[in-house]
């Protein structure tokens, strides 16, 4: 492989001016610089990011951390996460937590090391300590302290239409399934916005709260399944995924009833799945590529030393399909 | 943040025996070794892996090429890849190709720059010639060159479980949707199956292609409409991934054909969606995970310069659920 010594030798240039050329740095001639470039071509010259990103104090890394990649939402997300930091020539060092506090608090102390300029920080099992001492971090849906800045969707808008819609369908007693609520997520507030929703128009509810790692698909159905036999009267859900929707439907035809007549299912995100789904979903749209976009572009300020928000809420839609 | 020169001053030793201990080289005393690292813990040091990376000539980065992460098959796929190599202690670089040449390009030559160990391939657009220069490959369904190590599942046998499945339930008339045969993917293989046991049995059959993008989720529903329109008697439909099955089971809906009365539908893959799916897909099972394990070793193997076996194909499994 070519080094930067054999540029120079065949640019006829020092060594100093090559490594110049590449950093863009120092007055360079527009000739050099041409000679330069050429002579890199015709070597097929690939310059060593890792010492480059030593003398720039960039490593145009960007670290994410999520929960489960393989979860729709968060795979959707790293997506459009991707593409945004391909755009401004950073790469996507992806960490899968799966709510492991030691897997995650080695992740954060492995991209201190490697450097990253900055983290997306999707999961949220940690204290907030840890995240000091990082050069940028942005959350997603999870406000740690003022310090950090976050983005999110509008979650208590988004539980209340999706409450609200089961209300004005007639539904008399809904039941919504949420996350663990000790976690202190953003995502807490669709919670708060169905309880008041509930008790303003005195409709009958149930609430039920799923393990700490909510991701797990497995445990949907066993709530699903506990829901409808200690309930059996829920004529309304109103679920936080929706991948919990999609085991709504499942659990509801496999009992014999039809949705929507017998059971409305509202779920949460707009993952694609929700379109293909049968019957497809009703659910509440979060901006997911904005949000995406904001925190890629969070994280490329606060590596410029620019000025950040450090709060950004998206409004949500509401997305009526045929579940209810 | 602490230096390697804070670490020296208060553990009274040199910076290069600080440097030493965190290499492992050359001899350092047990006694020198253990103050050092008290000394690390107490000023919460994180040593600069990129510098350290430079001195071993090893990355621990593995870059993992998608054509997209948002597609369940992939997600699963990139979930277990970072499982194992977190195992590694190596960290994964996330690249989502979206199947264009010169995003796929761009990522190699970045790839190439930073040093990676190696890259897990799983996207299919370029030629042999950009995959040369790289300190370790594998490819994921595809077949570069006899100097390229690949992983796989048996393709074959899958498409022929899951054509004789439609057969010996009585299907008259089977469609088989597959991605475009030009790329040239082991996946073909599953329709050089379709193709023989069709005619063994003397069924009528169609064969749809998909367009290149064969990940474009929003192209499924048109091509499945195109098929019931032009074949209104097909009876049983074998699609490439549980994605395109999702499609046909929701045009089949809205056409009022019942499933599996009407039509018999079997998928690919098992991705997470295929079980919570209603109703739940029939399907072969691809092993992802051991996959994706083999595919890890294949490039730690490739990093430490072990020999590697140039092919690795698993078998799979047929799974009957309520679509057939």
């Amino acid at each position: 492989m070519a080094t930067i010594h054999d540029v120079a030798a065949m640019a006829g240039v020092s060594v100093t001016t090559v490594s110049r050329v590449l950093n863009n740095r120092g007055y360079i001639s527009e000739d050099t610089r041409r000679k330069v470039y050429s002579c890199m071509e015709a070597l097929n010259y690939q310059p060593n990011e890792i010492a480059r990103s030593l003398l720039r104090k960039q490593s145009n890394l960007i670290g994410l951390i999520v929960p489960d990649v393989a979860h729709p939402f968060f795979s959707e997300l790293t997506s459009h996460i991707e593409y945004y930091a391909y755009e401004l020539g950073s790469k996507v060092l992806l960490c899968n937590s799966q709510l492991d506090p030691v897997k995650e608090r080695d992740y954060i102390d492995m991209m201190k090391r490697n450097r990253v300029d900055g983290i997306i920080m999707g999961s949220h099992t940690l204290e907030v300590d840890v995240y000091s001492n990082l050069k940028g971090i942005v959350t997603f849906d999870r406000q740690i302290d003022e310090h950090i800045p976050y983005v999110c969707s509008d979650n208590y808008e988004g539980g209340r239409l999706a409450t609200r819609l089961l209300i004005d369908k007639g539904c008399r007693k809904i039941a919504h399934i949420c996350g663990n609520l000790q976690l202190q997520l953003l995502a807490n507030r669709r919670t708060d916005a169905f309880r008041h929703e509930v008790h303003k128009h005195g409709i009958e509810h149930v609430i039920i709260e799923t393990d700490m790692n909510v991701f797990d698909q497995n445990q949907y159905e066993a709530y699903v399944n506990r829901l409808f036999a200690d309930h059996a009267d829920v004529d309304g859900v109103f679920a936080t995924s929706d991948i919990i929707a999609a085991f709504v439907v499942k659990v509801c035809r496999k009992l014999g009833r039809r949705i929507p007549e017998d059971v409305r299912v509202v779920g949460y995100d707009d993952v694609n799945n929700a379109s293909w789904f049968t019957p497809a979903l009703t659910t509440v749209r979060q901006p997911l590529k904005e949000m995406a976009r904001l925190a890629v572009e969070s994280i490329r300020k606060q590596a410029e030393e620019e000025a950040v928000e450090p709060a950004r809420m998206l409004p949500v839609e509401l997305i009526e399909r045929e579940t209810t």
